[in-house]
């Protein structure tokens, strides 16, 4: 007689255990989402780290920030980036002395950025360094950096090429992209707790990110790629009535000579996804985005609120039960 | 016939060219008197750098920056370090991370040793940095760091061998001194800038600063003693009363063997100075100061406020006209 191990598919959305990819904004508005809904031990976010940069002798990382104040309940709402209610003290300091104050500093937000900076130079792994500064802010789910050696995404444009954080914030987008470019890419490698997070996983959520910049760097790295496409993954549109939520992917998208739209993003993923959220707006975008060989729901996903983050997390949920 | 070519000595004190030798606070102060008397072409202040230290990746020269700020009218009175008016938004959120906050960074103060870090890190010097940061903060009379090369003071102490800034901050002062010691005093040697001060000055005042870890540590540089030795040289005691006005500079007299008193400085400088200012609360010791082979005066030398460091700064440099 045969036995055989029967692995029973989770019965709750409670149950599941998520990897969630994700860049900043949009990507930490469903992370936040996911994490009201999720036990911590069952959620884990890997983050880009492709616009990490150096400024000012300081190691900054703003989507790991990003994330991290989001699901601490400190990002400010109206800017996108830093801390609610920081100040700027050190920066209009820094201004008095013509030193670069494009890169808009927060006092808080320095504390991490000279905090990381130390105990990097102490010899710590990003990882654990996000790990410590997560916990002191309260964060329980595992926030990952992607990776623990410096991958920076390169923006190549029609006013040359550049650093991703120099064309996002000092260039404010303006310069039109022709290429992006991963130098250091044969170097790096996603942490053991990557790996781990992403074998142990039941779904694999791509974040409503941008998929140039944000996503494609995560997948980019050796071992990635094929873990994702081995299990169940779902990713929610960052583009919507042809326009992103925030940030350059529909212009982007254009500069490519790919018309934006959320099928050009469920497209972008073809082969590697099996479901695909778009939002309502986009609905009639459902049966091309079908047509590409995964299933597809519109609903609606602006998530400005914890509400709605979390309702647009009950449905990505919902949504991957429905598909196990 | 034989012309003799004459060196006019200065008629007025505007005219006397001076290099002050300074550590903190005291030495900032005297600084200030002379800054407000003479023309800022004809002072140059040459500054204690065994105090500068790396913390949290900044690289940080206390005593630079005590006597900018001073000069700068920009020091907070009451502390005797940092700027006055400065909040600690940055240090406060470095300490719900654990971070270290012992030494207490104000957010304008932080952004002076983020923009030195960072220029010190692009190849600039000290000197060129301090007179960029001088030059910001509206200062004309160079600030002269003593060498560009790093020369930390260490202090052996009961509790073991520490950074001066740990000794001082950190542990209050409370250590018992031994000995102090300077690892890299052999690699070290003074800024031309500093050499050529010392070789055009009139008069060379050592400012009421600390002997053993201020002025000690300038004097100790190559061809610094030599220098001063050759000009007329002029000290203020930082010790009135048997007690230093600031510091640890009579507690270390005491730990090294030595009564602490006006005459006990006089003594630690003998066969470099030609004239010595002591407090009119010690003018008893001015014969014993005398017999050391230096002229000796007494007058008020305490300078809480402008007014107080131009009178002393004025009796200096009639002092010196006196004696040239």
């Amino acid at each position: 007689m045969i036995q055989f191990a029967l692995v029973t598919p989770p019965a709750s959305i409670k149950q599941l255990r998520v990897a969630a990819l994700a860049g900043g904004v949009g990507g930490a508005k469903l992370a936040h989402g996911l994490a009201t809904l999720l036990p911590p031990e069952n959620l884990s976010i890997i983050v880009n780290t492709g616009d990490d940069f150096e400024h000012l002798g300081l190691k900054i990382c703003p989507d790991l920030d990003t994330v991290l104040y989001t699901l601490a309940g400190r990002s400010n709402p109206t800017t996108g980036w830093g801390l609610t209610g920081d100040t700027f003290n050190v920066l209009d300091a820094l201004g008095c002395f013509d030193a670069p104050t494009w890169f808009r500093l927060g006092d808080c937000d320095l504390a991490t950025h000279l905090w990381r900076s130390e105990l990097l130079r102490r010899g710590m792994l990003l990882t654990k360094v996000t790990n410590m500064l997560s916990h002191a802010l309260g964060v329980r789910q595992p926030i990952l950096p992607m990776c623990d050696m410096p991958m920076p995404t390169r923006i190549l444009t029609d006013q040359g090429e550049m650093d991703f954080q120099v064309y996002f914030v000092q260039h404010a987008c303006r310069p039109a992209v022709r290429a992006f470019h991963w130098p250091q890419v044969g170097n790096a490698k996603p942490s053991a707790e990557v790996i781990a997070a992403l074998d142990t996983a039941d779904v694999v959520v791509f974040c409503p990110s941008n998929p140039f910049v944000s996503i494609d760097p995560i997948l980019m790295l050796p071992g990635v790629r094929e873990r994702v496409n081995s299990r169940l993954s779902i990713a929610v549109s960052p583009i919507l009535d042809g326009v992103a939520v925030k940030g350059p992917a529909a212009k982007m998208f254009s500069e490519v000579g790919i018309k934006p739209s959320a099928q050009a993003v469920a497209s972008h993923y073809a082969g590697l996804l099996k479901g695909f959220i778009l939002d309502k707006v986009d609905e009639a975008q459902i049966a091309q985005v079908r047509a590409l060989g995964m299933e597809a729901a519109a609903i609606p996903t602006l998530m400005p609120g914890l509400l709605e983050r979390t309702a647009v997390a009950q449905y990505v949920l919902e949504f991957a039960l429905h598909l196990l």
